[in-house]
């Protein structure tokens, strides 16, 4: 996304392939690792039903230091129980044996259908023919593996200093991330602190992927990782820092537009709250609105549907609808101007509403929201809700 | 919906006609009101964008005296500044006026869309013709006369004791009451000790509408009120806390099944909870998945979609996914069986995917969730999300 397009961080390998965890031939089995020592920092999802993978990677994380990860698409290996831990376990052991590392240096993630086994025949035949080493670079076959729902590969590069940055990611359902979204990866050769690493990957995501929300639904698998192997030397921290919150942005921006059925992509941006919570709270339920999320679909200037999510946040009694300010893109549309027309902007009714359906045509929308308390601030992004996510989400599976 | 109907309530009367508020002829304006001195409970949003007509309706029922209930459909009058303000005002005193009342012995209500003023030029003609006493009776044409997208009009008959109990209802869109729901009234001509009540209004509201939610979007015109005039005399407190309970869950279901483009009702009833504020918050958030309520529109036993929005609750660290059970009408689908069939029951797996897809075929789908953790239970009532829904709400307005 950026250009020109940097090369792969240095000593990072791919591997892909079909696994026959669908039915359709598609590579569903992907294994990213470093050739040599890197550090990690990961953030998981918070449900109550994580699986296996989940519980596995949080303690492979726990130190600080990991070689890669092996992600399995199509089937998320959630609600499995004692079987499908077990399963888990002897995939990740597996790969550990071929890259020649201890098994909890390797992270684990699995995506799609929930409560299902993996079909460990097929998985096991693929286990034996594995050699190491994998082929460098393939970040992009990397992204295309991981997809489930998702109608195309996410993947981003950029460069920091000296060092590169590679970002891939999936999901586009069951999306709203709770600490880290569903599957999304980081490589890099530049060297950091691995506390310093460690904070601004937490800072990043949080104003990145854990600001996105596609249907309100949090999945049980989501897992966020920068892996760090420092070939390339040192870079500033606040250099890598801003360069991961490109890479991560773009990453969730092209993940929000692909969302499940969308048509379009939307940014609400929070200003003038008590505190940043506040505004993440206020954007989160404004984007989240199924009414606010038809209207943008149906490119209805209702503004008064972003009143209304607003609205909801009722233990937040600082907000007064007296002095909230809304617009769609640059156009200001509550308060409401006096009946008649004219109030002196030149401006009548009729020319703004024009202006909004304009705004509203296009492929991203911006609802501003300045709740004049504070300076709080805090942009989320989602997706308009349409006929196509009803379908698609009725017919998935079983 | 009881049998044989009961007579409306001694001492009430009803107006409805036709005001202009929306442009298609059918009755938008009611007038609810008691002969004699009622008694009022209510319950309101707590929208931080509630109109004019919620907080004029919370200063006439602080005193628990009121008269009865002018509601105008089709027009929301929220977000309408102090204009706005003026006409619900000009509206409710008028129509005192007439009923030989005090302004604030009226309650208001008005439902429709946000941030357009009242067409007031019509009204007002409408209101210089009213001529008192209204009618007796009416229900029926009041219920109808509050629609707004219900494709159906919502009323419900009890009798308890020497007295009679009429509840009407509307609201099927902009659904997750925060307090009570997008106006609900109820007549009575009961005599109850007042304190007693408000206290079993409230505890039956919590449990019936407080309990429903259609797509999370919260109105900031929700309105619920009990009038009792005790022209019936004297009934046991128990018994007509039971009445207004089979009156308002008869209310909330016929809401929840006519649901924006709802085509199956949903009741999620969760047992075995730490205690019934936990199991609502559970169900709640069951019955707002719209993965779950897609996987229900199509008749997809995907149960793995209710584990995943169990495990949303991540604050209840307390449920553990090895203890949790889950169930489909009365067919228990999690915790998973042994792979390959049989498990003792002499069901296998097909057989209980078809038992379940039956369930799922009908109209009203009850899920059921054990926590194993306590005793707190709690039941909550929705409906399926379907392209209708998308549909309806991408076109509704402006």
């Amino acid at each position: 996304m950026s250009e020109p397009t940097p090369h792969a961080p240095q000593g990072f390998v791919v591997h892909t392939a079909p696994v026959g965890l669908a039915d359709d031939g598609r590579d569903d089995f992907t294994v990213l690792a470093s050739t040599v020592p890197a550090v990690v920092s990961a953030v998981f999802t918070r449900s109550r039903f994580a699986g296996p993978s989940v519980l596995l990677s949080r303690e492979a994380a726990a130190d600080g230091r990991a070689r890669g990860v092996v992600v399995l698409a199509r089937n998320a290996n959630v609600a499995t129980g004692a079987e499908g831990e077990a399963h888990a376990r002897e995939v990740r052991d597996a790969v550990a044996r071929v890259v020649g590392v201890a098994g909890d240096e390797l992270l684990i993630a699995s995506t799609g259908v929930i409560g299902r086994q993996y079909p460990m025949r097929g998985i096991r035949e693929h286990l034996a023919t594995l050699s190491w080493p994998f082929p460098e670079g393939g970040f992009g076959q990397a992204a295309r593996a991981m997809m489930t729902t998702d109608t195309r590969p996410k993947e981003v590069r950029v460069s920091v200093g000296g060092a590169t940055l590679v970002g891939v990611a999936k999901g586009v359902g069951m999306m709203e991330p709770d600490m880290a979204t569903l599957l999304t990866f980081f490589a890099t050769d530049a060297r950091l602190d691995p506390a310093e690493q460690d904070r601004l990957f937490r800072r990043v995501m949080d104003r990145t992927f854990n600001a996105v929300s596609i249907d309100t639904d949090t999945s049980t698998s989501d897992t966020a990782a920068l892996f760090a192997n420092g070939l390339a030397g040192d870079v500033e921290p606040a250099e890598f820092e801003q360069a991961l919150h490109t890479a991560a942005l773009a990453l969730v921006k092209d993940i929000a537009s692909d969302g499940e059925g969308a048509s379009k992509l939307i940014e609400v941006r929070v200003t003038g709250a008590r505190d940043d919570a506040q505004a993440k709270r206020v954007g989160k339920t404004v984007v989240n609105s199924p009414l606010v999320k038809t209207a943008v679909h149906g490119c209805d200037p209702n503004w008064g549907r972003v009143a209304m999510a607003i609205g909801k946040c009722s233990d937040d009694t600082d907000i007064d609808q007296d002095r909230v300010t809304i617009r769609f893109g640059d156009v200001e549309v509550y308060p409401p101007r006096p009946e008649g027309g004219q109030d002196g902007s030149g401006q009548d009714e009729d020319t703004l509403l024009t202006a909004v359906a304009e705004h509203l045509g296009g492929d991203e929308v911006v609802i501003g929201i300045d709740l004049a308390i504070g300076d709080g601030a805090f942009t989320v992004y989602g997706c308009d809700l349409t006929e196509g996510y009803v379908k698609l989400n009725s017919e998935y599976t079983t």
